[in-house]
């Protein structure tokens, strides 16, 4: 364990030497990332969301042949193929699940009688006190400066952490703003036990998303994306012509089925996965703006910890 | 200057011990305020918003009277009266201007002239790199998460902070979201070098609001806060009767002229100042859920001191 975070029951929950646990993003957090990231100390996340169980066998496998570190898979338990994946990621002997958007209360029967570390994600200190009574070992609390799916409480990282902080007692991780080493100094002052990076890794040479996905995240102004589609399910997009028009219906009062209708199905693929950066879903945090470069994981975790370093120095 | 924040040019611009400074929260921050907060070794400031110019003169007399230490006046500058304001302010010695709502060079002519520190109030880097080619000695930059009028590019102070920091070479403030002296230190992280601070002073013995908004801010749960108004002038406000009401219309698409109607005129001091808690605008930070007691500055300024030693110390 690093000197810089003695005794952290993240790192020993996790088996890790950094509490930076990279997010399992849909269609970004594949094997070549999840394996550069528990490979540089930190704990990598294939994102199941956006694969078929087919799909996630193949990246479970080709993970553990890139790395000999743990890593885990993200469950989003919103999507229909959620049951099967979880019976995949278990058969291929994951014992790290990340799940979110639904309740925990659905998964851990599973998942603790297979020893597996559950972790769930929150938006709400209510729902930390319902995950550690349910059984879970930590949590994420993901504020509303979060890229992708959201809460609809708005409750942002500076507050929802020290909420969740004194709610439970089990490790509260944050999620939501956290692109530098600086801002993981902000996480841990809060209180937070560890942090969950999205978009900064998904700006990295191994992130699975399409290149000019990459490079469009990399051109981001500072106030380029937007939490929409709230009468429907939120989500944090960066600006494009797509994202613009759910606006404009949304301030003309357009109801959560006339938007749910709009979205339509396959748009994150069509955006992260295929690069169509007009009509697709670009799912990304607000923490774009600071976003300047795409660099390699093995850049990326020394610079995140100097800066957390340099940050910790000043105080 | 303090141990804690050595060379910190906040303190140094200010003429003050701790980077701590309150908010002139419109109908909150009147002389008793001030004047406790500058005791303490902070900066206090009248909140001249809701203030005649008449009242503003004897605000400021009183809390010349209440304390020897530098305090100041924060000016919106969306109130017709400001330019009177302003007049007085200069008129009765204030040298320390906090302007926000509007642009720093309608005023910063006179403010030069007469000597003043000038710290405007932003929610865009842009807009600080303006303020600094404009003149001023600081910026205050307020995220999402801050209570009253606030922007509508919804960066939150997580992100914003970095942003402001890395746009300008002045010294940053920051506000929004900061209520303990862990939120503190998490705005020093990320490299503001001073914080302001509205809800938590809003909650004292000293605030001027009304005994009964000073309560509901103690009872206010995790969300009970929300920005509305966004098509007319976004502020943040406490749930109630005249809020949900807001938020109906803006869900069904009310346009911004509607919006200004149901609004209407004296509603701010009807919520905070006679403490009408149903149908008065109750204006406060995201932050209320974590503010459990109403203190003496006296004892709250020490025990904010004390946070943030604990939580650098977890780094």
């Amino acid at each position: 364990m690093s000197k810089r975070w003695p005794d952290n029951r993240v790192c020993a929950l996790l088996g890790i030497e950094h509490p930076i646990i990279q997010g399992g993003m849909i269609h970004n957090s594949g094997a070549d990332l999840a394996a550069a990231v528990s490979n540089a100390g930190g704990l990598g996340l294939l994102g199941s969301g956006g694969m078929r169980p087919d799909e996630l066998r193949l990246e479970v496998r080709r993970a553990r042949s890139l790395t000999d570190k743990p890593f885990g898979v993200n469950l989003p338990l919103l999507y229909s193929h959620a049951p099967e994946n979880l019976q995949v990621a278990l058969e291929e002997g994951v014992r790290i699940l990340f799940t979110s958007a639904g309740s925990p209360r659905k998964v851990i029967g599973p998942l603790k009688e297979a020893g597996c570390v559950s972790v769930h994600v929150v938006a709400h200190p209510d729902l930390a006190r319902k995950c550690e009574a349910a059984g879970c070992d930590a949590v994420v609390c993901e504020g509303f400066e979060a890229g992708g799916h959201n809460g609809r409480e708005e409750l942002t990282t500076m507050v929802l952490t020290p909420q969740c902080v004194g709610a439970v007692r089990i490790p509260v991780l944050t999620a939501g703003g956290i692109a530098t080493g600086a801002q993981m100094a902000a996480a841990l002052a809060l209180g937070a036990e560890g942090v969950q990076i999205g978009s900064r890794f998904a700006a990295t040479v191994e992130g699975a998303g399409h290149p000019d996905f990459k490079r469009a995240v990399v051109e981001a102004g500072p106030a380029d994306t937007q939490l929409v589609l709230k009468p429907h399910v939120p989500v944090r997009l960066l600006r494009n012509a797509f994202r613009d028009r759910i606006m404009r219906m949304e301030a003309a009062g357009a109801t959560a089925e006339e938007l749910a209708a709009e979205l339509g199905t396959g748009r994150a693929r069509r955006g992260m996965h295929d690069g169509d950066l007009t009509e697709g879903e670009l799912e990304i945090g607000q923490v774009a703006g600071l976003i300047d470069d795409i660099l390699p994981v093995a850049d990326l975790m020394p610079r995140l910890l100097a800066e957390y370093d340099e940050a910790v120095s000043r105080l």
